[in-house]
């Protein structure tokens, strides 16, 4: 290897691990378009103070921040919400309920380990404008669909709610103003365990007796019947719509600040140590940060990283379907011609382009994996049959141009 | 408009622009897919020192730079093909030639202006591994193809050689050690003249004598013919391809240091003062600096926002052909059954989810521009026949679902 690496914690992606993520991407755009959502692309920075703005001291530390050459200061794109909560207290005149959605990169400065990525994917939509459990339900109607789209069936949700979480806060005696700092520590439960999370708290200075009390709250799950109303009719409304892998979960809190509601996590059966691969929740205070009119929204992001290491043992092929060989010099131009037919049915296409002999150009599809090899001389062109070689099996066929455009195709 | 816009230089995309960009980036990809290439991603920052190597020192101005907490110099990508170089250099075991194409954006600190943006989108290839006029030929027709499926037809290719420009410049007295700024001012000729040429030729300590010989020399156009040769060559090679919009132009260098023979630049008729579309060029000697191994390498730039401005008369549409309006509370459950169907043949749907009455759902659908509404009470349930609302001509139909499906798609 040589030192020209990527930066730490980034990645180039070359084409086959390309092939298998745009294919995602496609499927996934295509379920949020059935739904009515328009793609939204925002710039890779902004306003550093804009970012700062809600997203909680710990994601504040992970900005890359940087001055630009007027002396303003900025930040790459953490999160997908802030901008277009930017761009919806920008323009009030646009007919709600607003139905955006991203499939986009953005940057953390994280310590980067298994999964965890400086730059990520992540594709996701923001519902701005109903308060309604409708909305919650569309967004796990939007997931649910997404993930079986992209072949992954063996999932379910687990969805709570802030409410019930800073009513077990208060109950348990935790004083209010620390309750950011439980959020974060009780998102860590799965991976730190009750000590850990006793731990974390500690340094926040709560008295040891509340952080014992409230962690007994979240086991027991005996929550008040009227705090899980908000959560049932969500579930209700999702069941209608086909969704039946829905538990309620008062352990989960999401780490970020922003959520007032509704949240909820995305397990795959099997990859549960990977976290959740699709999660969000409601946020009906950030926009009125913003705009001072307060304005229900409620969304999600998909980890693309995460979901691509579910899918990864799935195969993938070469651009190319097909390789025209030239025998020699001298049909070149039947060879482009041939080509530009192929190219013009659909069907991908490489041609000699290096000056090769007929084996090495034979060769190089081999190593390319392109399926196929069209061999093009002068006796084939004066005979108008080919050779059709499938470079799997090695078997060839002589074959007018027809059959052959019928074969690929 | 609020205080709370994109930073300087840099746009939103909303849902009715991303749709027009998204149609173009694919029918773009098809071409390029066409002919065998596959697509890359580099993240979006790189090691400042690698970025810097080989830019020129006015691009190096215009890097946003900036230090991780590591203390590492790091730079936000200007440019698709110094990335591509530190893949090749570092992966010296793919097969030659190596066909990638990014559809990305980059970012740059220059005077926003007309058509100029900090950040901005290119859609471009790099074909790396063949030194042939047949390489030369291929980028260009991939050019050619990519602006016809986007729908532009009236275009001409400029083509010429820095190997040509560079003889000029020998004969005209110019220091060779000054080539690169007489590249830069060259490339000005057409926005800033010739006496703006001259001023800023003036300005890198050249003689005048030289400077005025040297613009002769380019008007002029006695270029030798063995010079032309490797042109005519190139020409030829496309021609036969199809491409018949090629004119030889020696004013043509390009602005960027890397180029080492063939460049050139893409100009649609009516649209020149826009600049050129489409612009590429060999650069054999940019792996090389990297990996120690020289390796020819030709390519290409289609800047997206110059394509869009071209375009930009076209219509667009919603995301969702169709709103299922519920004339009331009860009737929820079908309308969802109804909307599922719906997405489920490839039909984008929207359904109330604020809780809106039917006027206002109505009205929703209007301003939106969604094209079709199907109003769904409880007799049209019972009748198993439903009102298909045309919003454009407000015409409705009693259908059967079936046949509304058949309708909307």
């Amino acid at each position: 290897m040589s030192k020209f690496q990527p930066p730490r914690g980034t990645r180039d992606f070359l084409p086959h691990d390309m092939i298998r993520r745009r294919a995602v991407f496609e499927k996934i755009r295509q379920v949020f378009e059935s739904y009515g959502y328009g793609e939204v692309c925002t710039p890779a920075f902004e306003d550093f103070e804009l970012l700062a703005k809600k997203s909680g001291p710990d994601i504040e530390e992970e900005i890359y921040a940087f001055k630009d050459k007027g002396g303003r200061k900025l930040g790459l794109r953490f999160d997908p919400t802030v901008p277009v909560c930017r761009i919806v207290a920008s323009n009030p005149s646009i007919a709600k309920p607003i139905k955006f959605y991203y499939i986009t990169n953005m940057w953390r400065y994280d310590r980067p380990g298994a999964g965890r990525w400086r730059e990520f994917w992540q594709a996701g939509v923001e519902l701005i404008g109903s308060a309604k459990p409708e909305a919650d339900a569309e967004i796990l109607a939007l997931v649910y669909d997404s993930l079986l789209a992209v072949g992954i069936k063996n999932f379910y949700f687990k969805i709570s709610s802030r409410n019930i979480i800073e009513n077990l806060i208060k109950k348990a005696g935790i004083p209010a103003k620390k309750k950011f700092d439980v959020f974060r520590a009780i998102d860590k439960l799965d991976k730190i365990g009750e000590d850990g999370v006793k731990k974390e708290i500690k340094g926040y200075e709560i008295p040891a007796k509340a952080i014992n009390k409230f962690l007994e709250l979240i086991k027991s799950k005996k929550v008040a019947r009227d705090e899980l109303k908000e959560l049932e009719t969500i579930r209700d409304s999702a069941e209608k719509m086909g969704i039946d892998n829905i538990k309620i979960d008062c352990s989960i809190v999401r780490g970020i600040d922003y959520y007032t509601g509704f949240v909820f996590e995305t397990f795959v059966r099997g990859f549960e140590n990977l976290g959740s691969v699709a999660s969000g929740g409601r946020y009906d205070s950030l926009i009125g940060i913003y705009s001072g009119r307060e304005t229900p929204a409620t969304g999600f992001g998909i980890g693309i990283e995460r979901l691509m290491e579910i899918l990864k043992s799935e195969k993938t092929s070469s651009i190319a379907k097909v390789f025209v060989v030239s025998v020699n010099e001298d049909v070149k131009k039947q060879v482009t011609g041939i080509a530009k037919k192929l190219r013009q049915n659909g069907i991908n296409t490489e041609t000699e382009i290096t000056g090769r002999d007929l084996r090495k150009q034979l060769d190089y599809t081999n190593r390319r994996q392109i399926p196929y090899a069209v061999i093009v001389g002068p006796r084939e062109i004066k005979a108008r049959k080919f050779k059709l070689r499938d470079m799997g099996t090695g078997k060839e066929n002589s074959l007018s141009m027809d059959k052959i455009m019928k074969k690929l195709k």
